[in-house]
């Protein structure tokens, strides 16, 4: 479960109701509910953690929906054998240049009354906890095409030039790059960046450059913050020397 | 379980432990930890939305206990087919005017042992435990009346005006006013405010006053706060127009 | 499972991922992700709460572990017929003092990869759900000694002084004695506080010193922070009158 419902209320709450009435023995797992509010791009990235992380038959539902109460598709998108369950916002699109390109479907199965605001709760839930019961589609979507996809994307094979897609709370900053060969360094706001092995090979409070646990190279300091250290930020270009 | 004991101690896992060691395959769901310390007008609202979302026989573990230590007495509400287990200090509130007025009882049962300050771990837990594991107050606690409650309600039928009783992590503002004939705008601090269906039917930034998933009238701004915005607070009127 | 990965990435759900990918039907109870960044004494006191809080038999994932990557040894310790996966940077001191000494073994178990910034995933999940799947070190750890330990401890029987060693999120301070025949009073910061059997025996505001709910002496504000009032902090003596 993604979303950003924060942790103070009740609504992620009333989601896992909506969950368990529906499919009694779910296992239901928080990934986040942090995620910063509206921040599809973030929720995007949580939800290809996830997926990489959880296993065949797992389904996900991730609501960060600033388009509730409005036409935007609800779906149900199939990735690595997985699947999410979210509204059609661009919330697939790191799984989907990560994992590799999936399969859509509209979510058409309606509940007899809704409210007009919390779609999460009220369709999005339950949808996925008959999904998980059944792990069919049958009576909840009909296939569909052409999600929504926000324009980032890893960097091609090869390439020497990336960007910042996402920074985690704890100051690191994670690239599109997944190059296997690495350079000896990279650039980042005109600073010459080391690449390293792990932490370990420099002193805490260094920055420094390595392939962090998502597959992706990432800025760091060991101990400290990246992202403060040169205010870095989404978008910001990373070179590689 | 719904608690003001927040996420970074151990108080939380400390009560979860006392449950599962008095009901090894109690499900145990977190409503919310981060109700305001010692706010027990929110706190009763969290109830209230649990009990919306849960069904028949759960058992709703509320500690929310400025009074721990002193005279107050411990009960077990039922309302609405579930039970609540909960300091006498108004925590039933909500759901009594809104579920329903139900039955009282209070908490007879002690351990040999227990400390003076968390009777959360080592009073509560163990009763709402008990309680899950036989559906059954025998031994737990003996029947009891004039719960101590709140002097909020809900608005009556066909009333003009209301209150804010709540106000969510978003801004959204929750006023007692449940109404099904809504009018065309409520005032709200001297600013006219327009009754919608849904966010979509205004721009990014508006002000509106829509039936929010509580099932109570909300003022809202579409991806904003309507507490920043108008300066809300708990108590303010909101008058039908 | 105890750790300082905050709530706000995919960390935790990533490792709870990999514990249940090795144990299926482990059962996941979160102490607290928010312990402060690096802060291994604080990780060491959810430990030693948890091990009170828990039965037999039960295994403690703990990853506060500013050297991941460095050659610290990864351990499981046995405290109290209970187990402690962690690194082994002095963790378990406070399980060591308060629940009595136990077994150290070091883990030799690794996976085939492994990335050099997260082996709360890639080690110490799969080992800790090892464990609880099979109650035994084989195949993955082997008898070890000299745990590295913080130089805190609990004050000796009969002590006059003691110190104040963690501070929770209400501002109550915690300090390392555990005498029953407490005194009247005892000095803090110059200030000299009544000892109380309960909040209950003082005023809203007052200062006070009592047996807290992990059976050490606490010093207390009714309804307010000690922490603050007194401006006290990790180290501060604390002397009996």
């Amino acid at each position: 479960m993604i979303s950003d419902f924060g942790l103070a209320d009740s609504y992620v709450a009333e989601m896992k109701a909506a969950v368990l009435n529906n499919c009694l023995d779910a296992e239901i797992i928080d990934v986040t509910h942090l995620v910063p509010r509206h921040d599809v791009l973030f929720g995007s990235i949580m939800i290809e953690r996830a997926i990489s992380a959880f296993g065949e038959g797992t389904v996900h539902l991730a609501v960060v929906d600033p388009g509730v109460g409005t036409e935007r598709r609800l779906i149900i998108a199939k990735v690595a054998k997985q699947w999410i369950v979210c509204p059609d916002n661009g919330l697939i699109t790191w799984a989907w240049r990560m994992q590799g390109e999936g399969e859509i479907s509209e979510i058409t199965w309606r509940p007899k009354r809704f409210s007009s605001t919390f779609h999460g709760r009220d369709i999005f839930a339950p949808v996925a906890a008959r999904l998980a019961a059944t792990n069919s589609l049958r009576g909840l979507a009909i296939r569909a095409r052409d999600p929504v996809l926000l324009e980032v994307s890893t960097a091609p094979e090869n390439a020497k030039r990336g960007r910042i897609i996402h920074i985690d709370s704890f100051g690191n900053c994670m690239t599109n790059l997944r190059t296997a060969e690495l350079q000896a360094a990279v650039m980042v706001k005109g600073v010459r960046v080391r690449v390293v092995q792990t932490y370990a090979d420099v002193a805490v409070g260094n920055l420094i450059a390595l392939m962090g646990s998502a597959g992706l190279l990432e800025i760091a300091v060991r101990e400290g913050s990246a992202q403060q250290k040169l205010k870095l930020e989404i978008g910001d270009e990373v070179v590689l020397k």
